[in-house]
């Protein structure tokens, strides 16, 4: 175990996937919303579709295609052309924002709630998301998590995995870079939060994109722990500072 | 009573002052820490002074004399003066650091996290203060204030009373400006919250500057509510929505 994770001070997460579970909370709204409208269609695919979109698209504007641009708004370009194409045309504008803002109201994994409020007792907590602030104060409000404050790529325009995304912890939080914890179920966020600086947590999450998630088990060096879920990752790092 | 404000949304609070009592907080740590080091001031004129020193800084970034630079940075420059002038030589660089943090350890006036606590069911509730991020995470850990999230003037690099300020709330909290309301106990600070749009609160606070605090209770038509403390006000806004 790293020595150096002794200085841990706060820890920030990734949230869509290791916090919560959005594939099933966007099936369910699809469901409800769509199925009001007398549309049929398998709910599970348009979330998988919708989420499809959004690398893509976070990608055109970390390349400069698109001027900066919060996720609310690139959700809302990706739904448009979902309805399109499954040739959905009777919802009305104010519909289409509450289906929009269904990303708003996403349920947390069943042991997120527990577990943030253990890492809350002697870690400051926050959110290090793409999603935009109002995004994930929705969400925490909706959910219960338990968050000290709410960083995301807003605030300084640039998405994971960009360097400033991270690096923004260090001057927000007032903490040097290594003393903050990046914790995330993607492989891909924990290796360039590791590239700047910071300790990582692995939490795999075998459910993220429904029965058939592929898990990566493997070692990796830029991974200081990994944990099955929140809680274990409290218990882990209780066991580490004392 | 206004009737637009049965469409306020989330709640904005000034923080020094209107949800902590910065005065007699940075008198006991001046004392705790100034008197270990055998030497002898007045700890209530010594934190007036320091508080003194905030604004004629504040403005000097504002107007441009200063580059961009955050209140811990500000709040150190104005200690460094007052050591001096009050010839404290002896601290080393570790004790001023932690003298410089007390502003991160503000006590909560009495009825504060019980207010909070009430307005949270109901309504997003964020700080809106000139403090850096990290000076209001730490306090909201320190004092258990159960902020949804933290603004701040470092999110805009504007301090308030500059428009950038109250208006980013808009943008952060996905509100529209008018369905924000600005809570403060001082009437400048509300007087800006308005011409930019939001709803105000005054919460009076008559012991923010000691025994001599002048209250200043006149109407004023950029004022929608007044309440005697926070829990007031949640009572006077639940009557309002319903």
């Amino acid at each position: 175990m790293n020595e150096s994770l002794k200085n841990v001070k706060a820890m920030t997460f990734d949230v869509f996937g290791t916090v919560v579970d959005w594939r099933s909370s966007i099936s369910r709204e699809v469901q409800q919303i769509l199925s009001n409208q007398g549309v049929e269609l398998n709910p599970d695919e348009f979330a998988d579709e919708w989420r499809a979109g959004y690398g893509p698209s976070m990608n055109k504007v970390r390349t400069g295609q698109l001027p900066w641009m919060k996720i609310d708004d690139l959700h809302r370009i990706i739904l448009d052309e979902l309805l399109k194409s499954y040739q959905i045309d009777q919802l009305t504008e104010k519909e289409k924002v509450f289906l929009n803002h269904a990303w708003h109201r996403l349920d947390p994994w069943p042991d997120s709630v527990k577990g943030l409020t253990m890492l809350k007792k002697n870690y400051v907590i926050s959110t290090l998301s793409n999603g935009n602030v109002s995004l994930l104060v929705n969400m925490a409000k909706f959910g219960g998590l338990p968050w000290d404050t709410i960083l995301s790529a807003e605030l300084c325009n640039h998405y994971k995995p960009d360097n400033e995304a991270y690096l923004s912890t260090s001057q927000f939080l007032g903490f040097p870079i290594e003393e903050i914890m990046m914790v995330a179920a993607h492989k891909g966020d924990l290796s360039a939060a590791k590239k700047n600086g910071m300790a990582t947590a692995y939490i795999p999450r075998p459910m993220e994109f429904g029965p058939d998630t592929q898990v990566d088990n493997n070692d990796e060096d830029y991974i200081d722990i990994v944990a099955k879920d929140l809680p274990d990752l409290a218990s882990q790092i209780d066991k580490i500072r004392t």
